[in-house]
């Protein structure tokens, strides 16, 4: 009946969209125009393919399988998580696909102590659990519930003064030095925000701390943001943000089998020296707990920005309040089952087209990740209804239903490194899913995809307004977006998609064996605090998030196409004009960030050296001028923009064919889809050998925000400069590299 | 002892400042370089004069009369400010003033009824009282306590939902309209800051509300904002900020006798009549008070800027709270003392220099206004000694001590509208303090006098560093100013002095007879919370603002000179360049503002037409697109220009002159006092004739805030565009006139 209803807003408001197409000057892709890959025959006929494939969608079957699979909480290792394996493994079977439950044995930390006590000035004990809600009975389905905590801490036991470390990231630490405060021998409270959370213990460690606390903060994630559940979407003053804090830029998956499966046979690390576990324990905590603890300490009172929401006056130290924290874990080997199911391709079938999504959730996981997962299986199975009926996939879709994501991006790593080689001839690209939202498409990946990714949007209706995602999405970009976003809906028919860092099983794909990859989710319409809780349930999910699972539709409808065009494209769908053009943003980019890093520095150590600080600071407090800062030399960023411009070239020079509509053979397609390896070279990143991509990878100090052209871009970040010439020429090379296999495409 | 350790930590950082003066390479005014309006025989006797002036300075003074002003509550009317006159008039005469209490007769609302309750969905009934605290026993003499309330609110007794309006501002109601929220017949609740008091129930009423409640959030000024009383300076949970809310932007002083003295036999206006009596009842209360309403409240969730500091979700409306609030008032008349003090001058007795603070408090008005107030009396009692030692001021010095400031500036205005005739012939300038503070020089006022007060400041040490207060003022815009603020401690001798808004007796002077002007004060390093509350003691400033009262000195210190300068300067020291300078900064961005306002309503409209906004929002909540807005046209600022033309180069020949060190006759001194009345005009702004200055005025919607050439700037902001054109005349007009006086004086 809600579906229904929205239907008819949808009418209501796309004749006024259509106005509004016309005033922006730039055209939607026309029914008649060739899809990218095709010809004219054949894209009549991918549509005709992709508009009964929307006819078995149906929201009646992912409210079903959503309400079955996040019933109860199904971790990793856990009885109910395997269940959840069987149930998917079994739809794919009935659907016609040749399905295998993939095993590794991966190490699994479980809390076996968690003990939070300020012992001075007063004495509170964290009470550490959720509350279970009448209002919501998922949350009293708690068999095998995996209580709040940070998965990879390492097991300690400290004491110590709280310091409050803001968001924690290398800015706020460049802050506590201006204060004179230190973390060394003590225990860092961070609040969750601002950075991945792994970043958080990380980071404090390298400081010296000897734990780290992180809390959600009410202003972000509470009742400062809105209501709180069950009320409204917000944290519950009990939840908790579970989450892993394994050092993922280091190298995701498996702590234990770095580059390798973790098969049963594998040559494994002793766990003392897997570098991925945290050097500190760290323990999330509800800002309920947190309470005690802050109102507790002393000293400096916090700079503005880093005022939360709690009815206290934050300090940053020194103070009375100290804590002891002791955590110890079962360090326990568990099995891992991903489902791999596989639906052969008639003319290449070795070819592959992978759409995954994980199925193991911190809890319950409505939202993160069955969401997602249900939307894959709606597609699955309309998949299976073409092929039953014929109309079958050209090259072979491999569907995967991903284990201990939550840990790690685990299962989905040891598939990858298992399989590394077969995958590097045989996988044309990854499209990713993960826990799905309301609003507007996000997809974010691979430029050599961007232009196919346009076209989608561009056949896709949102279900709320009933124009097409893209124009959507064009829409708030003209109503939030800057002045050079907007500018750029005027003067470029495509919209961008954004760069990967990390943050779901798309990293191993892309990062590390260069497999064009996709992201693809809704969003922006459904804020809330239930991520990582006791409080990410159906209840939760259908009520704030996506109510009637529309956009559970809309998301199948994306992914689905993006899967079938790739799978049934004569000509494959990359194209490298976009890619160039993004490239040649990022060098922009990083040369003005060279420049602007450069003269603030100056800047700076010139006021640092006037004496200007001690005359403009109030004496009376600690706060003081910051450190000097060595001087930034002018970088030589020739080699990248030369390689680039011969990437600019050769992608011009494809583009006439690209769009000629003329169809590929099985070798120029697989140059087609091995072009995103030539982005990667054997000796990755500086520290950091498992991620090979020169050009997208998760921050070293972010976590999960990307940084592009990353060796470069850190090298300057992090002062590292002695780096940058060598990480120009690596960067260069793997542009030069990728535009010379372009050419190739065009001999 | 702590005014001998701070001088030590001077000496300390004074070496090191020495060299920031050099690598700024603005060289400070030299003690050999002749004062301005001074040649060199009398710059030199005048230095003496001012070392000798400072040697009577002392910090126990002023102590002593702070203490003995801020023991109780002495608001206008009461007994206690009746002592508060007497004690003052005698350390006058005892300095060998004549002294006058001149005596007004003005209506002054005090509170006889005030309620305020939540009556649905709960019962709550507000306090509405500050809890006396152990800690500071001043907060214990409460004889003749004035309770928390705004005066001149009317009457009224008022029940109905609330909405939350945020600071109350033009801006905040046209976000509620794109909620679809009015007021209309419902009761305003908003926070303290934003703009001034007067503006919320001002802007509340002309939206429809039937009455306005006032708080003081937190977030603003609270424990979020850091310690509160007693542990630190900001606002204890009860405490309340009382202030006058008589809509001032129209005329301040008493309400039944605008543009005319109070004096017995006036003729007023009936109550019934008085403009700037509120329209609707207003109250301010605590947050303490605040928390039950406010969580109380239901329907859309405040945007993200509009949240305070409660541990709550703040809604705008609807919601099931419901208010009934009930205000009686004792509309009495009462007598407000100004205390006069005469130091005749010995060469030019008619020409008057008037230097004021007022005395009233809300309650113990340590801060407000006694910390000012005891400056002007070391400065009056130095400038007795040294009259009694034969050197008396050339021109008469005027002090003066108003009464009911607080209320609405109304002893200053009452005696300024008196004495208009007197005072448009004989006065100099005004030099206005009020409360005072900790940190930088603040100096805002007439342009014209912005060149001799650059030279105070570099006369004047700063307490806490030992520079000259013009250094650390410049030292802290190179570490906190932006890049043209930055830009011009480089290119331009003297820091720009801010134009005045309102908030201070200034206001009668400057923009009602257009009597040159002044505001000093320092600022910057003692946040706090006891503005207008009953935490407003003794205790409070000595702890937390101004300890040790080391800036009470400095501020004598930077006054007094001001004072001495244009008592004794055989010419006076007015300057025009810095006037016409900044009055092209003014021109420039009223030109700019028109631009702005029109290109951005231009791109706003077609969003609009475009339908842009109906996909980009969120269809599931009300918030809908902007209204549309008239199309803005463009307007004819040549008039401007050109006056300003003429003005720039009237200035640059006159600074010739005034750089020659030649005196100027009595009758060319009074041609340089009164070019600022040239500002004014007999119409004066639109709606508003008491204000009749033409550059400087408090803002219509802003209160306290100050809108340069405001005629002009207002008009567009409010876009009533239909009064540019005869604005931009008038403004011409009046720095033609200008101009033509500027000339006269190079004849």
């Amino acid at each position: 009946m809600q579906f229904f209803k929205i239907t008819l807003l949808a009418l209501t408001v796309s004749a006024l969209s259509l106005s509004a197409t016309i005033r922006f000057g730039i055209t939607s892709a026309h029914a008649q125009d060739n899809l990218l890959g095709f010809d004219a025959e054949n894209s009549a006929r991918q549509r005709a393919l992709e508009a009964e494939f929307d006819s078995h969608l149906n929201t009646r079957d992912l409210d079903t399988w959503l309400r079955e699979l996040s019933r109860e909480p199904h971790h990793v290792g856990s009885a109910r998580g395997h269940e959840v394996v069987e149930f998917v493994a079994a739809r794919f079977r009935e659907w016609g696909y040749a399905t295998d439950i993939v095993e590794y044995e991966v190490l699994f930390p479980s809390p076996r102590t968690r003990e939070l006590e300020l012992v001075a000035p007063t004495r509170f004990i964290a009470g550490l659990t959720e509350d279970s809600l009448e209002e919501d009975p998922s949350t009293s389905n708690i068999n095998d519930l995996l209580p709040p905590y940070n998965a990879f801490s390492i097991d300690g036991e400290v004491e110590g003064e709280l310091v409050f470390v803001n968001y924690g990231t290398p800015e706020d630490y460049e802050i506590l030095d201006r204060y004179g405060i230190s973390v060394a021998g003590k225990i860092a409270i961070s609040r969750y925000g601002g950075s991945w959370r792994g970043i958080k213990p990380k980071l404090a460690a390298e400081k010296g701390a000897i734990g780290t606390i992180i809390y959600s903060d009410p202003a972000d994630d509470g009742y400062g943001a809105g209501d709180t559940y069950p009320d409204g979407p917000f944290k519950h003053e009990s939840g908790v943000q579970r989450g892993s804090v394994m050092d993922m830029p280091t190298y995701p998956g498996d702590v234990l089998t770095p580059f390798i499966g973790a098969t049963a046979d594998a040559q494994r690390l002793p766990r003392s020296d897997a570098p991925t576990i945290t050097k500190i324990p760290v323990l999330p905590i509800s800002y309920r707990d947190a309470q005690p603890l802050l109102a507790a300490m002393g000293g400096e009172v916090v700079p503005e920005a880093w005022r939360g929401g709690l009815p206290i006056t934050y300090h940053l130290w020194p103070g009375p309040a100290r804590v002891r924290m002791k955590l110890e874990f079962n360090w326990d080997m568990v099995r891992a089952y991903n489902v791999i199911a596989t639906l052969e391709g008639s003319e290449y079938p070795d070819q592959w087209v992978i759409r995954g999504n994980h199925h193991d959730g911190w809890n319950h996981g409505a939202a993160d990740p069955i969401s997602g997962l249900v939307s894959l299986m709606a597609e699955a199975k309309a998949l299976g209804q073409l092929a039953a009926a014929g109309n079958g996939p050209k090259r072979t879709v491999v569907y995967a239903a991903w284990d201990a994501e939550e840990e790690g991006l685990i299962g989905s790593t040891e598939w990858v490194e298992d399989h590394a080689a077969l995958l590097d001839e045989r996988a044309v690209a990854y499209i990713n899913t993960d826990g799905n939202s309301r609003g507007f498409v996000n997809i974010g990946g691979s430029h050599v995809l961007e232009k196919m990714a346009n076209e989608i949007m561009r056949d896709v209706n949102d279900p709320q307004t009933g124009v097409s995602v893209a124009e959507r999405r064009r829409a708030r970009i003209e109503v939030t977006g800057n002045d050079k976003a907007r500018g750029e809906l005027k003067s470029r028919a495509d919209l961008r998609i954004s760069p990967l860092g990390s943050g779901s099983d798309y990293s191993p794909f892309l990062q590390h064996l260069g497999i064009a990859s996709l992201n693809i989710g809704f969003g922006g319409e459904a804020a809330g605090g239930s991520y990582h809780t006791l409080y990410d349930t159906y209840e939760h999910y259908t009520r704030f998030v996506d109510p009637g699972l529309v956009y559970g539709v809309a998301l199948s409808q994306v992914a689905g196409r993006v899967t079938l065009r790739l799978a049934n494209a004569p000509r494959l769908p990359f194209e490298f004009t976009g890619l160039a053009d993004n490239i040649s943003q990022y060098v922009s980019e990083i040369e003005e960030l060279g420049n602007t890093i450069r003269t603030q520095t100056e800047a700076e150590n010139a006021r640092i050296d006037s004496g200007v600080y001690q005359l403009a600071l109030d004496p009376t407090r600690t706060y003081g001028p910051p450190v000097r800062k060595p001087e930034v030399p002018h970088f030589n960023f020739a080699p990248l923009k030369n390689a680039l411009d011969e990437l600019e070239k050769a992608a011009d020079e494809y583009t006439k064919i690209a769009n000629s509509g003329a169809s590929a053979s099985e070798q120029e397609n697989r140059l087609l889809y091995t072009i995103e390896r030539a982005l990667t070279d054997d000796t990755g990143l500086p520290g950091r050998p498992w991620f090979t991509h020169h050009i997208y990878a998760p921050g070293f100090y972010t976590g999960y925000g990307v940084k592009t052209i990353p060796g470069v871009r850190e090298a300057i970040e992090e002062r590292r400069y002695e780096l940058v010439a060598e990480e120009v020429e690596a960067a260069a090379t793997v542009l030069t590299n990728a535009a010379a296999r372009v050419r190739e495409l065009s001999r």
